[in-house]
């Protein structure tokens, strides 16, 4: 942009805002694993201001639980050239322009390629631009891309790396498909919502007591599935899977998710032995870099299915997954990988492929993001809520202005324009670490006496 | 270590400083490929500093091309603490524990997890442990190890995700059969060192004269093996290779490098249409990420052999481009993985699997690391230097106070205790950015008379 005279008529983006939100979640267990002990659920934030008097800003971030998210700061913070002095219109009209701009940048690219810190990074700022796009078309992501052209969807794809599993024709096929009988699918939508499950009863760091009570109150509100946390001991395991089957009966679908926990041979042992409570799935039985791990993973275990995706770290293992029949679950993350773009090679793939999308959820907004991309999947591509669900966890979304809303086991399709992922000025003011109001004055207390002050719904 | 009162008979870790030191290398071209057409070469470098008066101090790093090295430097100090008051007899006594306590804090693995940015900081922190380690022992790194017991090596490698490839026994027994005849390799090193082929003829920035010129001076010089970077454009390439060709004559293996630019079919069909000038490998022909891609290439492309590792984020990538029979060549790097304790599993691998390492090199600092490695591979591991070359470039050694030193096409074995990572100190005040007295004199300057003032040996 160096050196550019910037035109007056044209509206721009002038700042990029980033903020380091961090929620002390660790103190109550909510969230807790068997890799993941104590995390406290943060978000790298960003907000994308332009000279529009009154205009839209456009929200992104990465989810993180804790440490390093003043890392993932820094890392979008070093993408802000790429975004400063852009036409509003240009960047809201293509998005993947600036989404390959991110990804191609040379030299940043060598700290991935495409992964971790440098490549969330990058799904933060390119969602910034969907929201700011969807907001200022005035509808809601999941139907902004639900009404939009196969044609420009497809020009929003970067195919690289994975023309051996699809190429744009298919992906056009695929779409002009999708679009027949849309406007059904969008009353159905409109009026049942999207069906979600929840893993709000099975975080390790609960007593039976609580699992059971809120596995139960899951029930009653209407979730047809809910997901337990395991891999830390087999023997827990065992009285937990057998407390939550007892909660819930024959007929809810109970997942449990080992969080990465095991090598292959554990993996199958472990899932194995907790057949007789007929999980539904196995989620992240291993590495999520494991392809070929989870291959065997599952042709061992079937039927109880293999899920995995939220560590997934972009569409080229999302593909090999799917090429080596790996996985029955695909389930992508709103905030992992590169942003929307790359989101819908992945949504491509599965429905190529013919495997279903249930996406993760949870943490800080992944709920109120990743609710638009399943919905655009049902109404315009996928076509179907088929063993389709999307992830609910009850945690932190009064921080949001538009948050998630479940009903009777059902998301219900938001309806405000943009990709949900504002949050109110107070929270950012609050949790901003470690400056915010909160931690400010949490730092400043004794350690022997600090307390939580945060009350989270559990 | 919070609030844990240190006593005054240990020697303890009590700094670790940091720099992002970045060299002007894009002004001529130097390092230019088909993806990474202007890299400034970088290093996100880190210092260990003890209270032991007079004692060693342990160096390590993370390479870059540029942008981002400060989001590099930031992963790096988001460590810090795990690192701050370590004993440093225990650190160098067992490497492992800090290799596993920074890749198992739970919070900074959720931005990986190991992979890119964070796991490469990982990597430079461990490493400067390793070369505090043989600083203290008084060795070169490569010979620390080699002597070392092979229970002991093993009790450094995590085998989390990879047992299904190898087990602690299994690398147990490679050790020990690598241990027979240990001494006379060793005096085989010391005399002869270990085979290097060269890159720097090679570049895409070079002109065809240049690199012909470059291609008979690496042959003059004892070098049996060139390599090309192609990818570009074909007519291209076909040209140079044939140029190269002509240069090296019949016997001098000439490898190619696509910089993963292509798709799977691409690769295939490029790497065939160079077929005529004898190719020895075509290294990352596709996405670092696409092991099932590599072993399609493979199958596709031979007797051209497949080369690839130098962006392969972690050892479960590397254990599945082996079972895949994905690659001929195992090219791991230095510092893109977890650090010397990674690298130990990288290189058991390798040798369960029968596949030779020959190193990525180049960029800053990476060939003063990694000859350590395939050293200690050749003493006490695989045994053999057959068909087995260290990659060397001929940048920017002078920046390091115990430089690589190649002579008629051989690595000499360092002698010199440590890993070989310690940069001059007036390279660090000169070149830190943007405040070292180079960048500060630079970017003082009008952007449009801004020249390179560095001169660097290509």
């Amino acid at each position: 942009m160096k050196g550019t005279p910037l035109s007056t008529d044209i509206t721009r983006v002038i700042a990029m805002d980033t903020y380091d939100i961090r929620f002390p979640t660790s103190r109550q267990l909510d969230g807790s694993d068997a890799m993941n002990p104590d995390p406290d659920y943060s978000a790298a934030y960003l907000v994308l201001r332009t000279d529009e008097p009154d205009g839209p800003t456009g929200h992104g971030f990465t989810f993180t639980i804790g440490r390093g998210n003043d890392v993932q700061v820094a890392a979008i913070e070093a993408l802000r050239p790429h975004v400063l002095g852009r036409s509003v219109e240009d960047l809201c009209a293509d998005p993947g322009l600036i989404s390959r701009a991110l990804i191609g940048d040379s030299q940043l690219r060598w700290l991935g390629p495409e992964k971790g810190v440098m490549h969330m990074a990058v799904g933060a700022v390119v969602n910034a631009v969907w929201d700011l796009a969807a907001k200022r078309a005035g509808k809601p992501l999941w139907k902004l891309l639900a009404d939009a052209e196969p044609e420009w969807l497809v020009s929003q794809v970067d195919f690289r790396y994975i023309t051996d599993a699809i190429t744009p024709d298919e992906a056009l096929d695929l779409l002009h498909r999708g679009k027949k009988d849309r406007a059904a699918r969008e009353r159905v939508l409109r009026d049942r919502g999207y069906p979600a499950y929840t893993t709000s009863p099975g975080w390790l760091g609960y007593s039976d007591e609580k699992l059971t009570r809120l596995a139960k109150e899951a029930v009653a509100a209407g979730f047809t599935q809910i997901k337990l946390k395991v891999g830390a001991d087999l023997a827990d395991d065992i009285r937990r899977c057998r407390a939550a089957r007892a909660a819930v009966g024959a007929d809810v679908r109970l997942a449990v998710d080992a969080n990465q926990r095991w090598n292959v041979a554990e993996a199958i042992e472990w899932t194995r032995a907790l057949a007789e409570f007929d999980p539904y799935w196995i989620e992240e039985p291993t590495s999520p870099d494991d392809i070929l791990g989870h291959a065997r993973v599952r042709a061992a275990v079937a039927p109880v299915k293999v899920a995995t995706g939220e560590h997934a770290q972009n569409r080229i293992v999302f593909k090999q997954l799917l090429q080596a029949g790996a996985v029955d679950i695909v389930q992508l993350d709103a905030a992992r990988v590169g942003g929307v773009n790359e989101n819908l090679a992945i949504l491509l793939l599965a429905a190529k492929f013919g495997v279903p999308v249930c996406p993760h959820a949870g943490g800080v907004g992944l709920c109120e993001l990743v609710q638009h991309l399943a919905m655009f999947d049902y109404v315009a591509l996928s076509g179907t809520t088929e063993d389709r669900v999307i992830e609910f966890v009850d945690h932190l979304h009064e921080h949001f202005a538009h948050p998630a809303v479940v009903r009777e086991g059902a998301y219900t399709a938001p309806l405000a324009p943009g990709f949900s992922a504002d949050m109110h000025p107070n929270s950012l003011t609050t949790y901003a670490y470690p400056d915010g109001t909160f931690w400010a004055a949490d730092l400043a207390r004794p350690a022997a006496t600090a307390e939580a002050t945060l009350e989270v719904t559990a």
